[in-house]
Protein backbone atom coordinates (compact mmCIF):
# COMPACT_ATOMS: atom_id res chain seq x y z
CA UNK A 1 0.00 0.00 0.00
CA UNK A 2 1.29 3.22 -1.05
CA UNK A 3 0.17 6.76 -2.25
CA UNK A 4 0.89 7.07 -5.89
CA UNK A 5 1.67 11.11 -6.85
CA UNK A 6 1.56 12.71 -10.03
CA UNK A 7 4.96 12.80 -11.32
CA UNK A 8 3.58 15.52 -14.62
CA UNK A 9 0.84 14.94 -16.86
CA UNK A 10 -0.41 14.54 -20.38
CA UNK A 11 -1.53 17.11 -23.26
CA UNK A 12 -3.68 15.24 -25.26
CA UNK A 13 -6.19 16.48 -28.12
CA UNK A 14 -8.91 14.58 -25.89
CA UNK A 15 -11.30 16.71 -23.24
CA UNK A 16 -13.84 13.79 -23.04
CA UNK A 17 -14.03 10.43 -22.42
CA UNK A 18 -16.45 10.63 -26.04
CA UNK A 19 -13.22 11.67 -28.09
CA UNK A 20 -10.80 8.90 -27.79
CA UNK A 21 -10.76 6.41 -30.68
CA UNK A 22 -11.79 3.25 -29.13
CA UNK A 23 -13.24 -0.29 -30.62
CA UNK A 24 -12.14 -2.50 -33.27
CA UNK A 25 -9.49 -0.65 -35.71
CA UNK A 26 -9.49 2.29 -33.41
CA UNK A 27 -6.21 4.26 -34.28
CA UNK A 28 -3.86 5.50 -31.87
CA UNK A 29 -1.71 7.78 -33.82
CA UNK A 30 -2.67 10.90 -31.42
CA UNK A 31 -0.10 13.43 -30.77
CA UNK A 32 0.00 14.84 -27.09
CA UNK A 33 2.78 15.64 -24.75
CA UNK A 34 4.53 14.26 -20.99
CA UNK A 35 5.06 17.26 -18.76
CA UNK A 36 7.02 16.39 -15.82
CA UNK A 37 6.99 18.71 -13.50
CA UNK A 38 10.30 20.23 -12.97
CA UNK A 39 11.90 18.98 -10.26
CA UNK A 40 11.69 15.16 -11.87
CA UNK A 41 13.07 16.34 -15.59
CA UNK A 42 16.82 15.08 -14.64
CA UNK A 43 15.76 11.47 -14.68
CA UNK A 44 14.75 11.86 -18.42
CA UNK A 45 18.50 11.83 -18.93
CA UNK A 46 19.57 9.37 -21.63
CA UNK A 47 15.46 8.78 -22.87
CA UNK A 48 15.78 10.21 -26.58
CA UNK A 49 17.60 6.62 -26.87
CA UNK A 50 14.46 5.25 -27.11
CA UNK A 51 11.73 4.94 -29.93
CA UNK A 52 8.82 3.67 -27.53
CA UNK A 53 8.34 4.28 -23.78
CA UNK A 54 5.34 3.08 -21.64
CA UNK A 55 3.51 5.60 -20.01
CA UNK A 56 1.90 4.51 -16.58
CA UNK A 57 -1.30 7.20 -15.60
CA UNK A 58 -3.90 7.55 -13.52
CA UNK A 59 -7.49 7.41 -14.21
CA UNK A 60 -8.44 10.62 -12.14
CA UNK A 61 -11.98 10.92 -14.03
CA UNK A 62 -12.71 7.51 -13.08
CA UNK A 63 -14.62 7.06 -9.69
CA UNK A 64 -15.25 3.25 -8.30
CA UNK A 65 -15.01 -0.26 -10.16
CA UNK A 66 -15.96 -3.41 -11.67
CA UNK A 67 -15.01 -6.86 -11.78
CA UNK A 68 -16.75 -7.25 -14.87
CA UNK A 69 -16.08 -4.94 -17.70
CA UNK A 70 -18.59 -4.34 -21.06
CA UNK A 71 -15.57 -3.11 -23.13
CA UNK A 72 -16.82 -0.90 -26.53
CA UNK A 73 -14.90 -4.03 -28.74
CA UNK A 74 -17.73 -6.40 -27.43
CA UNK A 75 -20.03 -4.54 -26.48
CA UNK A 76 -22.59 -7.29 -26.09
CA UNK A 77 -20.18 -9.84 -24.00
CA UNK A 78 -18.63 -8.69 -20.43
CA UNK A 79 -15.36 -10.16 -19.74
CA UNK A 80 -13.64 -10.14 -16.58
CA UNK A 81 -11.94 -6.46 -15.63
CA UNK A 82 -7.92 -7.77 -16.03
CA UNK A 83 -8.60 -9.47 -19.19
CA UNK A 84 -9.72 -5.81 -20.32
CA UNK A 85 -8.41 -2.06 -20.21
CA UNK A 86 -11.63 -0.52 -18.53
CA UNK A 87 -10.77 2.44 -16.33
CA UNK A 88 -12.59 1.75 -13.60
CA UNK A 89 -9.97 -1.08 -12.04
CA UNK A 90 -9.26 -1.62 -8.28
CA UNK A 91 -6.29 0.64 -8.81
CA UNK A 92 -6.94 2.79 -11.58
CA UNK A 93 -3.74 2.76 -12.98
CA UNK A 94 -3.42 3.16 -17.08
CA UNK A 95 -0.73 2.05 -19.08
CA UNK A 96 0.11 2.82 -22.95
CA UNK A 97 2.69 2.54 -25.23
CA UNK A 98 3.75 6.03 -27.14
CA UNK A 99 6.39 6.74 -29.63
CA UNK A 100 8.87 9.46 -28.26
CA UNK A 101 9.00 11.56 -30.91
CA UNK A 102 11.48 14.59 -29.46
CA UNK A 103 12.16 15.67 -25.61
CA UNK A 104 12.27 19.48 -24.42
CA UNK A 105 13.77 19.38 -21.34
CA UNK A 106 11.29 18.02 -19.40
CA UNK A 107 8.68 17.86 -21.98
CA UNK A 108 8.25 14.49 -24.28
CA UNK A 109 6.39 15.01 -27.32
CA UNK A 110 5.27 11.39 -28.55
CA UNK A 111 2.49 9.78 -30.81
CA UNK A 112 -0.03 7.02 -29.48
CA UNK A 113 -1.66 9.34 -26.23
CA UNK A 114 -5.42 7.61 -25.30
CA UNK A 115 -5.53 9.42 -22.23
CA UNK A 116 -7.66 12.78 -21.54
CA UNK A 117 -5.93 16.13 -21.39
CA UNK A 118 -4.46 16.75 -17.88
CA UNK A 119 -3.93 13.39 -16.90
CA UNK A 120 -1.53 13.01 -14.34
CA UNK A 121 1.52 10.37 -14.90
CA UNK A 122 2.81 8.28 -12.75
CA UNK A 123 5.86 6.66 -14.28
CA UNK A 124 7.80 6.59 -17.59
CA UNK A 125 9.82 3.29 -18.33
CA UNK A 126 11.82 2.19 -21.64
CA UNK A 127 9.93 -0.01 -24.27
CA UNK A 128 12.88 -2.56 -24.45
CA UNK A 129 11.39 -5.85 -25.98
CA UNK A 130 8.48 -7.39 -28.04
CA UNK A 131 6.74 -10.25 -27.61
CA UNK A 132 6.88 -11.72 -31.45
CA UNK A 133 3.56 -11.06 -32.74
CA UNK A 134 3.20 -14.77 -33.68
CA UNK A 135 3.32 -16.22 -29.93
CA UNK A 136 0.87 -14.08 -29.35
CA UNK A 137 -2.96 -15.02 -28.56
CA UNK A 138 -4.98 -12.67 -27.66
CA UNK A 139 -8.75 -14.16 -26.54
CA UNK A 140 -11.77 -12.58 -26.71
CA UNK A 141 -10.62 -9.70 -28.83
CA UNK A 142 -9.64 -11.81 -31.44
CA UNK A 143 -12.92 -13.78 -31.42
CA UNK A 144 -14.47 -10.06 -31.45
CA UNK A 145 -12.29 -9.23 -34.37
CA UNK A 146 -13.07 -12.32 -36.10
CA UNK A 147 -17.20 -11.79 -35.75
CA UNK A 148 -16.30 -8.06 -37.20
CA UNK A 149 -15.09 -9.56 -39.91
CA UNK A 150 -17.79 -11.16 -40.75
CA UNK A 151 -19.81 -8.76 -40.34
CA UNK A 152 -21.53 -10.42 -37.03
CA UNK B 1 -3.13 11.15 -5.79
CA UNK B 2 -4.67 7.99 -4.53
CA UNK B 3 -3.46 5.32 -2.32
CA UNK B 4 -2.16 1.62 -4.25
CA UNK B 5 -3.77 -1.71 -2.79
CA UNK B 6 -2.44 -5.14 -3.44
CA UNK B 7 -5.25 -7.37 -5.51
CA UNK B 8 -2.75 -10.34 -4.74
CA UNK B 9 0.68 -11.26 -4.60
CA UNK B 10 3.63 -12.95 -6.32
CA UNK B 11 4.86 -15.87 -5.70
CA UNK B 12 7.98 -16.42 -7.16
CA UNK B 13 11.67 -18.23 -6.31
CA UNK B 14 13.62 -14.85 -5.57
CA UNK B 15 13.68 -14.62 -1.83
CA UNK B 16 16.58 -11.68 -2.26
CA UNK B 17 17.29 -9.41 -5.09
CA UNK B 18 20.53 -10.79 -5.97
CA UNK B 19 18.48 -13.63 -6.52
CA UNK B 20 16.52 -12.02 -9.64
CA UNK B 21 18.88 -12.58 -13.17
CA UNK B 22 19.69 -9.11 -14.04
CA UNK B 23 22.29 -7.43 -16.69
CA UNK B 24 22.74 -8.28 -20.22
CA UNK B 25 22.04 -11.24 -21.50
CA UNK B 26 20.03 -12.35 -18.67
CA UNK B 27 16.79 -14.59 -19.15
CA UNK B 28 13.15 -14.03 -17.76
CA UNK B 29 12.13 -17.61 -18.19
CA UNK B 30 11.42 -18.65 -14.43
CA UNK B 31 7.65 -19.34 -13.27
CA UNK B 32 5.42 -18.66 -10.27
CA UNK B 33 2.11 -17.85 -9.51
CA UNK B 34 0.19 -14.47 -9.35
CA UNK B 35 -2.36 -15.22 -6.31
CA UNK B 36 -5.42 -12.45 -6.37
CA UNK B 37 -7.30 -12.40 -3.15
CA UNK B 38 -10.53 -14.40 -3.79
CA UNK B 39 -12.70 -11.15 -4.14
CA UNK B 40 -10.91 -10.20 -7.16
CA UNK B 41 -10.80 -13.68 -8.65
CA UNK B 42 -14.27 -12.44 -10.80
CA UNK B 43 -12.61 -10.26 -12.73
CA UNK B 44 -10.22 -13.06 -14.24
CA UNK B 45 -12.77 -13.85 -16.02
CA UNK B 46 -11.97 -14.86 -19.99
CA UNK B 47 -7.93 -13.88 -19.23
CA UNK B 48 -6.90 -17.65 -20.45
CA UNK B 49 -7.42 -16.57 -23.66
CA UNK B 50 -4.50 -14.47 -23.95
CA UNK B 51 -0.73 -15.33 -23.70
CA UNK B 52 0.78 -12.86 -22.64
CA UNK B 53 -0.41 -10.07 -19.65
CA UNK B 54 1.16 -7.01 -18.05
CA UNK B 55 1.72 -7.10 -14.21
CA UNK B 56 1.88 -4.26 -12.49
CA UNK B 57 3.23 -4.49 -8.80
CA UNK B 58 4.66 -2.70 -6.02
CA UNK B 59 8.59 -2.55 -5.01
CA UNK B 60 7.38 -2.81 -1.71
CA UNK B 61 10.96 -3.48 -0.45
CA UNK B 62 12.42 -0.61 -2.23
CA UNK B 63 12.52 2.96 -0.37
CA UNK B 64 12.84 6.15 -1.82
CA UNK B 65 13.97 6.94 -4.81
CA UNK B 66 16.99 8.52 -6.81
CA UNK B 67 16.28 10.45 -10.04
CA UNK B 68 19.67 8.85 -11.50
CA UNK B 69 20.38 5.62 -11.35
CA UNK B 70 22.97 2.93 -12.35
CA UNK B 71 21.50 -0.02 -13.88
CA UNK B 72 23.22 -3.44 -13.92
CA UNK B 73 23.55 -3.81 -17.37
CA UNK B 74 25.77 -0.24 -17.47
CA UNK B 75 27.70 -0.08 -14.26
CA UNK B 76 29.78 2.59 -15.15
CA UNK B 77 27.49 4.55 -16.80
CA UNK B 78 24.37 6.65 -14.67
CA UNK B 79 20.84 7.05 -16.66
CA UNK B 80 17.75 8.83 -15.88
CA UNK B 81 15.89 6.41 -13.83
CA UNK B 82 12.87 7.13 -16.23
CA UNK B 83 15.04 5.32 -18.55
CA UNK B 84 15.69 2.62 -16.92
CA UNK B 85 13.87 -0.06 -14.67
CA UNK B 86 15.29 0.54 -11.46
CA UNK B 87 13.36 -0.35 -8.08
CA UNK B 88 14.15 3.30 -6.72
CA UNK B 89 11.67 5.38 -8.32
CA UNK B 90 9.24 8.17 -7.44
CA UNK B 91 6.03 5.86 -7.67
CA UNK B 92 7.57 2.52 -7.17
CA UNK B 93 5.65 0.57 -9.69
CA UNK B 94 7.05 -2.40 -11.64
CA UNK B 95 5.60 -3.52 -14.89
CA UNK B 96 6.42 -7.29 -16.14
CA UNK B 97 5.52 -9.30 -18.83
CA UNK B 98 4.79 -12.46 -18.26
CA UNK B 99 3.41 -15.41 -20.27
CA UNK B 100 0.33 -17.20 -18.94
CA UNK B 101 0.55 -20.88 -18.58
CA UNK B 102 -2.82 -21.76 -17.33
CA UNK B 103 -4.92 -20.46 -14.78
CA UNK B 104 -6.60 -22.01 -11.51
CA UNK B 105 -9.72 -20.03 -10.18
CA UNK B 106 -8.26 -16.57 -8.71
CA UNK B 107 -4.42 -17.88 -9.30
CA UNK B 108 -2.24 -17.76 -12.36
CA UNK B 109 0.49 -19.37 -12.98
CA UNK B 110 2.83 -17.92 -15.63
CA UNK B 111 6.40 -17.92 -17.10
CA UNK B 112 8.92 -15.14 -16.96
CA UNK B 113 8.27 -13.37 -13.31
CA UNK B 114 11.51 -11.34 -12.09
CA UNK B 115 9.89 -10.17 -8.71
CA UNK B 116 10.78 -10.81 -5.60
CA UNK B 117 8.33 -13.04 -3.21
CA UNK B 118 5.26 -11.60 -1.82
CA UNK B 119 5.57 -8.71 -3.80
CA UNK B 120 2.81 -6.80 -3.67
CA UNK B 121 0.43 -7.09 -7.33
CA UNK B 122 -1.92 -3.70 -8.30
CA UNK B 123 -3.09 -4.38 -11.45
CA UNK B 124 -3.43 -7.44 -14.74
CA UNK B 125 -3.59 -6.03 -17.88
CA UNK B 126 -3.73 -8.15 -21.51
CA UNK B 127 -0.77 -7.71 -23.72
CA UNK B 128 -2.62 -7.39 -26.91
CA UNK B 129 -0.02 -5.98 -29.39
CA UNK B 130 3.75 -5.75 -29.98
CA UNK B 131 5.53 -2.72 -31.71
CA UNK B 132 7.63 -4.32 -34.19
CA UNK B 133 11.50 -5.27 -33.33
CA UNK B 134 11.98 -3.69 -36.56
CA UNK B 135 10.52 0.13 -35.06
CA UNK B 136 12.47 -0.65 -31.65
CA UNK B 137 15.45 1.81 -30.86
CA UNK B 138 16.62 0.92 -27.63
CA UNK B 139 19.40 4.06 -26.10
CA UNK B 140 21.93 3.51 -24.08
CA UNK B 141 21.02 -0.51 -23.51
CA UNK B 142 21.87 -1.34 -27.23
CA UNK B 143 25.29 0.64 -26.98
CA UNK B 144 25.88 -1.28 -24.00
CA UNK B 145 25.20 -4.70 -25.43
CA UNK B 146 27.18 -3.88 -28.43
CA UNK B 147 30.27 -3.15 -26.02
CA UNK B 148 29.92 -6.26 -24.65
CA UNK B 149 30.19 -7.91 -27.51
CA UNK B 150 33.05 -6.60 -28.68
CA UNK B 151 34.52 -7.38 -25.21
CA UNK B 152 34.72 -3.92 -23.72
Amino acid sequence: MFTAHPIGYIHSPFRETSAIPKGLGARHDAEGTIELLPEFGPGLMDIEGFSHLFVLWQFDRAAGYDLIAHPPTDEKRPHGVFSTRSPRRPNPIGLTVVELLRRDDATLHVRGVDMLDGTPVLDIKPYLSSVPAENLRRGWLAEAEERKDRGQ
